[in-house]
């Protein structure tokens, strides 16, 4: 699970590579995007190896959860932001390129250009309750 | 802190709005987006009242953080998506909507149209250090 060797947030939470860190603990460590969206575009990740939020261990997300309050705020305000988006990808087709785990903090500004292409679908009323139906079922079996 | 009238979520976690539910415990309820992104796309809110992350007390955070393992797993799996973003937005200028903190779990497919409208930007290493000293002195005042 920890220290994948061909992993590279694996190699920055072992200090094999050198990173900018604003945050650590026995568990976590935050550090800024070398290849920032915006400055203090920041990363959060679990020192341990996890490929996905799906396959995090509840008491490690639960960590991560902890920490974002107060990093969000000091990332917001370490560059007088006036938001922030937090994101986390899963999977290839939803963004996500380094297969360990990661929360990106996103300053954001007025004019930024920065933003999403989402557009709402329409999903009917029998649908949504069958999606939920399925989804309450996974989660108590 | 909770139920303000005026808030839609509060409305919801209290159920004088209905939603389709899909998970709820003392603290958090989930529920599916009613201008859903794509078919599963789920809601998770802290049933108190608090208006983003930078103010959500730690504590609370946690468990939003412990339930999303679980969770975006049930939503992957109930509508067999290929990977899923997990999007918390901070203030009008990241796209935040209704102001009490919700987390978005969007499922992902192979050419669904959604994503970014991410540009990588130049940070220079000075500045990349002033801000990581920034935010560490936040955290460590």
């Amino acid at each position: 699970m920890s220290g994948a060797s061909d992993c590279i947030f694996c190699r920055i939470a072992a200090g094999d590579i050198p990173c900018t860190r604003v945050f650590e603990d026995e568990y976590l460590l935050a550090f800024l995007d070398v290849a920032p969206l915006a400055p203090g575009h920041t990363l959060l990740i679990p020192r341990a190896h996890h490929s996905c939020m799906q396959e995090l261990p509840a008491e490690l997300a639960a960590r991560m959860g902890a920490v974002l309050p107060l990093l969000s705020d000091a990332v917001q305000k370490a560059v007088e932001s006036a938001g922030v988006n937090i994101l986390q990808n899963n999977g290839k087709v939803a963004g996500q390129v380094v297969e360990h785990v990661h929360v990106h903090i996103i300053p954001r500004q007025e004019g930024d250009g920065l933003g999403y292409r989402w557009n709402t679908c329409k999903c009917a009323d029998e649908r949504m309750q069958q999606i939920s139906d399925r989804i309450s079922a996974i989660l108590q079996p």
